[in-house]
Parts: structure tokens; C-alpha cells; sequence
């Protein structure tokens, strides 16, 4: 069913989810408290959907621009809003300010989910009136390419609205988590640290490159963990299933979990490293033109996962 | 250049490197400590090469399966070899054994390779006479349909080992990467296990279940990383590449990893644990024809691949 979905904040987060809502046959409105970046974002979109078009991700492009409208003014693009992405300034006060003005002009029916990826929503929803119908909508990076949503609430936010955000999301085809409790960093980030965190250490110890560090993934983990995740992966990895496989390397990994443990600065010394190790690879200069190539290969994906879905089963 | 290459052991392992040597055009000898095994192994490679050659990833099963022979005494497997690939049973001391066995019977220019995950090179090759031509080379699982090779040899291992090694695997479309010092666990594990580390604290926390951790990487971040690594990933997700993305997100990044250093047993609570969410989603009954579906998805995915790197570039 066509719902009114606003976006607040056009940047590249929220266009995407502007094209994600569209795409799923909702009425999207569009907002920013900057009105150039707003007339900016509606001739992004364009590029955005002819691509997707092209790429056969979606029928039209002009239908889904169509149901898109930008609004020059906050209450005129919220207004009549079943649900409003929130997509401004990472900063703790600017979310509770805006969240606060939208919590006083919206029926309280309206789920308000913001998308950050670095505050939680106590901290934004705390001493909210509407804190119960307040939720984290967290995307990944780009949310229209890749289909992951993480859900989590406050303490107040009510179960219904956590399971009404699931419905809508998943009815617009998004793949959606829910965190039972609130946890800095979320579940994808925290599971991204992790792995850069061991990855950093081996660069900065001089085991590999930071060339080679990226090929074990692109041509060894990540092609398993795009079809599966981490714990299926090993539970196909043992004639006796997870626990199997546990108890056969589960000693050998927990001496290398040790070692893992010994805790290393996040710091200008680590980030000029791996910044040598990646210009290596690539020029500064071609950073555009590769992110261009991600976004193709991650929709060429997306298409390739879609058909492999119907063919062999998800 | 045919080369003939004997791999010793006809396991799962074993197979799969026949697989690939054999795709690359190498005349393929393959011995196993246990005549039944080899026996089978020769029923099992024409069911796999079946399933490749009808999934497009080969011409034709016969002509590769034409020049792997069997060999019931490994003598006889690794005369003339150039290169040996042994994976026998993962310890130490029969790996040793082993080794040394066939160094006093093969010239000093044959290579030889261990698929060992577990070992290090130099506690196998230690004090063997010809410890300059040995090297691991430890492939992913299945290494027929993962690329991925690490490369890594004993302080003895002499340099022209490695690159000889690393100029047959590549020939052999495989994608190598070199360790410049030895590592337990090597490098894929140990970011397996970073990874995984963090998974398991997730759900024993109860922040998500089994099942949502693993959709957050195969909808979300195992996307990525299957066509770029966790460092070309970051470079691309800040307008300044690498540097400037681990600038904003370092310091965040630095709390969170700073919370997961702290220490969990790898213990039968776990173990346990990890089997319940995984058997909420899929009966242990189930676990080879989801193992069947996995590898057809594995190729269905190499084959796009394949397709994306000739229409869009690497």
C-alpha cells in the first residue's frame, strides 16, 4: 500500500533511501535545510535512476522520479508523513532539535527513524514526548545498492513501532536486523571494526600488503560471506554442522582471538599507513571514477543475486 | 607450460587443487595413503567437474578429468613432479614425515607445497635438507570455487621458491597473496576469526540472533567485500579516500575496538550457543543439500564474476 515517506536531508544518504521508497511505490518527499544541495539532489536522482534503469534494477525512471517532490520547508515536506527517514548532520543536538520540532507536528501514528550510524536512539528520543515511536533505521553505504537495515530502538520505543518499521521496510525490499538492545556502532560497524582492526595489525606488522590484505577478502571470505553469512559459512564447513567445526578450530582460534586482543592506537601514525599502502594501489585522482566502477559491479551484483535467488533459491 | 604437478592426499582438498591444475592444463597425479579413498576420489572429481562443466566454468569434464591419473603408491604419484601439493591429515608429525620422504626422493628444483591451514611451514620443513623449496600454500575452502591462495614459507624458504610458486598459481587463474613472515593461522583465518570473535559476543549478548548477524553480512558489508577488500572498501566511503574516512571514523572506531579486546572463552558454552541459533534456521538434516546449493551458488557467482571483470574491469 502507497504510503507518504518523507526524507529529511538530501544528501547521498538520503537520496538513496529517497529511491529505495520510490521504488517500492510510496510517495516521497524530499527536504533539506540547504535549498541549493535540495535542486542539486533532484538532478542527482535523475543520474542515480537512469542508472539503475539501465542496469535493470528498476522499470522507469521517470515513475520513480515522479513519486519524488522536493519541499523548500521542513512542516510542508513532513506534513501527512506515515513515516520520516531523518538524514542530517551526524551531531547529537542537531538530531534532537529536529526530532523534537517533527515529534510536535506529527500524529503520533508517524514513525520517525533517523538514519545514523553513530548515535543511538536514546540519545537522540530521550525526554522526546513521541520517544515511543522513535527508531534507528541504520542503511549501509550505498543503502540503494545494498539492501541491509538495522533496527534499534529506545528503551521506550514501543515493540509495535519496531515491528511496524520492519513490515514497511521489508515490503520496500530492504533485508532487516533488529538489535534487541542499543549498542554503540550498531551490529554492521562493530563486525567492520573488527575485522579492520586485525586487518591493520597485519599490515602495520608487515605480513602482507595492504594490496594483498584486500585480495583474501575480494577472492576468499567475501565471496562466501555474499551468499552467506559468517555462521552459515561455518556450519556448511564441518560434516556435524557449527558446533562441529567449533570444536574442531575453536582451540586454535581462541590463541589467535589472544593475540588479537592486544589493543593498538587508532592514530595518524596507523592512518598514514594504510593510506601509503592504498595510493599504492590507487591514485587519490581515481577515486571517483573507482567508486563509479563499486556502484556498477554492486548493481551488476544486486541483479546477478536476484536472478541466482529464483534460479537456485535464497 | 604443462607441468606435472602431484598432489598428495585425495580428500576434499586434494581434489579441488586436481580440479584446478588440471583446469590449467597440468597433467595431474594424485595419491592417497588409502586405495578406497583414491578410488572414490576418481567417482567424485567427474560428479564435480560435471557440476563445473555444466555451470560454464570448464569446456569440457573429460578432457580434464583425461589427465588426472591415480596413483596407488606415492612413489609413483610424485615421480617427475614439478610441483607436489600435499594435504594429508592436519599433524604435524605425519606432515613432517611426510616431507621428508619425498624431499630425498624428488629433485631439488620440484616444489614442494602443504595446504595446511593450521601449521606453519617451518615446523614441518624445519631441518629438512631441501626446506628452500617448500612453501605453503593454503587455499580456501572449496578451493575450486575460492581464488584465494596464501603464500607463505619458512625463514629456509629461498625467495625463487615463492615467486615460482606464486608465477603457477597465477597461471592457474588462482589470486595469491605473499606473507613476508610466518603468522598462525595465516591471514584469512586470522580475519575470520577477528570476525568472528565479535559475531559470537553479538549473539551471546543478545544484541541480535544467529540468524540477523548473518544477514548483516550477506546483505550488507559481504557485498562489498566481494568484489573490493575492507581497505578499498573504506577508501571509497569518504570523499578524501582512506585517510580522511579513518580520520571522521576513527576515533569512534577506536571505543569499539577497544570494548571488543576484552577476552571470551572459546568453550563448549559457546559452542553450544552458536548451534542453537544455527539450528533455528536450518535442521542439521538439511546441512548437505544446503552444502550442494552453496557450491552452485559459489559458481553461479564466479561466472558472474568472470562476466563483471570483462565488462566493467577488475
Amino acid at each position: 500500500m502507497s504510503q507518504r515517506i518523507a526524507v529529511v536531508g538530501a544528501g547521498f544518504i538520503g537520496r538513496s533511501w529517497a529511491m529505495v521508497f520510490s521504488k517500492a511505490g510510496h510517495q516521497v518527499t524530499l527536504y533539506d535545510i540547504d535549498p541549493t544541495a535540495l535542486a542539486e539532489a533532484m538532478s542527482l536522482l535523475e543520474v542515480n535512476l537512469a542508472d539503475l534503469e539501465s542496469n535493470g534494477l528498476i522499470h522507469s525512471k521517470d515513475d520513480l522520479l515522479g513519486r519524488i517532490q522536493p519541499f523548500e520547508t521542513l512542516e510542508k515536506a513532513i506534513e501527512g508523513a506515515n513515516w520520516v527517514q531523518e538524514n542530517a548532520l551526524e551531531n547529537v543536538d542537531v538530531k534532537r532539535e529536529l526530532f523534537n520540532r517533527m515529534d510536535k507536528l506529527l500524529p503520533e501514528q508517524t514513525i520517525l527513524a533517523s538514519s545514523t550510524s553513530a548515535i543511538s536512539c536514546s540519545d537522540i528520543s530521550k525526554g522526546m514526548k513521541g520517544a515511543g515511536r522513535m527508531v534507528v533505521a541504520h542503511p549501509a553505504n550505498p543503502p540503494y545498492l545494498l539492501p541491509i537495515v538495522e533496527l534499534s530502538g529506545a528503551p521506550e520505543t514501543k515493540i509495535e513501532t519496531i515491528s511496524r518499521a520492519k513490515d514497511l521496510l521489508e515490503a520496500a525490499d530492504m533485508e532487516v536486523i533488529t538489535l534487541n538492545k542499543e549498542i554503540k556502532g550498531f551490529v554492521l560497524n562493530r563486525l567492520q571494526v573488527a575485522l579492520l582492526n586485525e586487518a591493520f595489525k597485519l599490515v602495520e606488522d608487515g605480513i602482507v600488503s595492504g594490496a594483498d590484505l584486500d585480495k583474501t577478502i575480494k577472492h576468499g571470505l567475501g565471496l562466501r560471506w555474499s551468499i552467506m553469512g559468517p555462521m552459515e559459512t561455518i556450519d556448511l564447513n564441518a560434516p556435524g554442522g557449527i558446533r562441529d567445526y567449533l570444536e574442531r578450530f575453536g582451540p586454535a582460534f581462541e590463541t589467535i582471538a589472544k593475540e588479537q586482543s592486544s589493543l593498538r592506537p587508532w592514530d595518524s601514525t596507523r592512518y598514514k599507513k594504510m593510506e601509503e599502502e592504498r595510493r599504492r594501489v590507487m591514485s587519490l585522482n581515481d577515486l571517483n571514477k573507482r567508486a563509479r566502477w563499486r556502484d556498477r559491479r554492486l548493481m551488476a551484483l544486486a541483479r546477478h543475486k536476484e536472478e541466482s535467488d529464483k534460479h537456485y533459491g535464497k
